[in-house]
């Protein structure tokens, strides 16, 4: 993946390659199906296999191509942050949550299994994202430790969890923008963050600086994302998306859409997409992959 | 704590001194209640302090006094290990799985707040576990790192969680006794096992052979706090335990009282008990902390 032959791989090619090889990490990352007690191992593979743009795992992959970090390193950080990302879904989608039944074009895992497996599945798989770093064999202990440190804080509290409370807690109000992006810089923005570093810090380490640009990449890419989520909410279809479409509206969410209308939306993410591109002025060809995943973001149409 | 000081106090007195400290060390490991988002650190931390008998954390605190661990060190893992049987205690709650309402004599979480508060607390706890785990200044990263390894893979899908799926799967089902032991080593005694071996791994590391035999030492006793568990969840009053008395019988769930009668419980606890006190044999006085624990469990009464 970080070899020269990956490099010169037209990104729509880039991006199966990867995805296929985060699908094939994640199917040894994850405990066999018939490892006791197999019903937990097979809800957790059904959840986390077979579907998903996997886009923290292509832009862990991207920023480990900037620092020159080795593919098998990337793996592992790809499947730890998509393993967490797997678990906020399921759990976002339990009745007492977001109530969703379609996730990936496949019923959700609490209505392919129960609720109580779905709510198994998510914390099993958050612990399994920290085992998979822990036993990985590090260049040095230090790296390892540092990722799980990154992961646990872009999960937790003040991070992707902390962001799912502020969501719920303004369910019928409405938020300024200054309160919408705290809302999305933690739910959406805080793992995606994590993915750029840890993909980073699998590789030489980068000077002061270059850490700061990238990381102000990251932030931007973040928001672009969701700003992104927000108007295919409302624009695109439920076959299209594989999740339920216009469920923000139906939920009387506060969305980017709702607070600035579409086409002010729309030129936002534009700003964001160009912001995020200036970041990555002065890497050179290094930085190709996180271009192409900054202009994948913006177009992607699911 | 662990000083010559405190290895000279009473049982009573070790425990009390060592309750306290593992209170005000969750209290600062823990995120305050001021930083955003309030209403989930508020629940947070209603969640895991002011109450609580703290066997993990005493446990690792027994075993790191074996080691010659620091109480800085202890301090850390014994609340990384806590934060984890919070977050259980917290998602066993839910209406989805146990459905209680009472919880160390107060409302459980979800009663308190509302169930999605409750959800991410549990998630959040998680993180919050191994964040200050990846956080802390170990005298070796490798340390750190195997700590996490240890945590990650007491609570996961092969442990902990696993335990619980087993559980649920086997409500009104008839389990024979290694069934019944399967289902406990996960869901009690991988926890139990990771404090008492994060508490040595803080210390001087010990010998194989003695590390085996602290091991032992802590499968019995994850054991032998299962079966006073099942023992106390039918003999005492809903007052003393502080959460409800006789679900277990109320949910049909196999227990070792319904599997053997009270008698011959009452007489497995005290094999258990035995044979985890002669895998302490040969530590010598070293051992202090976790013989009278061993005592503790087995003839608590809440």
């Amino acid at each position: 993946m970080a070899s020269s032959d990956a490099s010169a791989l037209p990104f729509p090619d880039w991006m199966a390659q990867t995805q296929a090889r985060t699908e094939a990490a994640l199917g040894r990352f994850l405990p066999a199906a018939e490892t006791i007690p197999q019903g937990l191992h097979d809800a957790m593979r059904y959840s986390a296999l077979g579907g998903g743009k996997r886009v923290r795992p292509l832009l862990a992959f991207a920023a480990g191509e900037l620092c020159g970090a080795t593919a098998e390193a990337l793996d592992c950080v790809a499947c730890a942050v998509e393993m967490i990302h797997v678990y906020s879904l399921v759990h976002d989608d339990l009745p007492c949550m977001d109530d969703d039944v379609l996730r990936r074009g496949r019923p959700t895992c609490h209505v392919q299994y129960d609720e109580p497996t779905a709510l198994l599945v998510g914390d099993a798989l958050q612990s399994r994202a920290f085992e998979i770093l822990a036993a990985q064999p590090w260049p040095s202990p230090a790296q390892g430790l540092e990722l799980v440190r990154l992961l646990a804080h872009g999960s937790g509290s003040c991070g992707m969890a902390g962001g799912q409370a502020i969501d719920l807690a303004s369910v019928g109000k409405s938020l300024d923008q200054p309160q919408l992006e705290l809302m999305h810089a933690l739910k959406t923005g805080a793992l995606i963050r994590a993915a750029v570093l840890m993909g980073a810090h699998c590789g030489t380490p980068l000077a002061a600086a270059e850490l700061e640009r990238l990381d102000a990449f990251a932030k931007r890419a973040g928001l672009l994302f969701q700003v992104v989520d927000d108007i295919l909410d409302c624009t695109a279809s439920t076959a299209t998306l594989g999740k339920t479409a216009g469920k923000d509206e139906a939920a009387d969410k506060p969305t980017y859409v709702r607070l600035l209308g579409l086409e002010t939306a729309r030129q936002l993410a534009d700003d964001l997409r160009r912001d995020a591109l200036g970041a990555l002025e002065g890497f050179g060809p290094r930085a190709r992959r996180l271009i192409e995943l900054a202009h994948y973001i913006t177009t992607r149409k699911f």
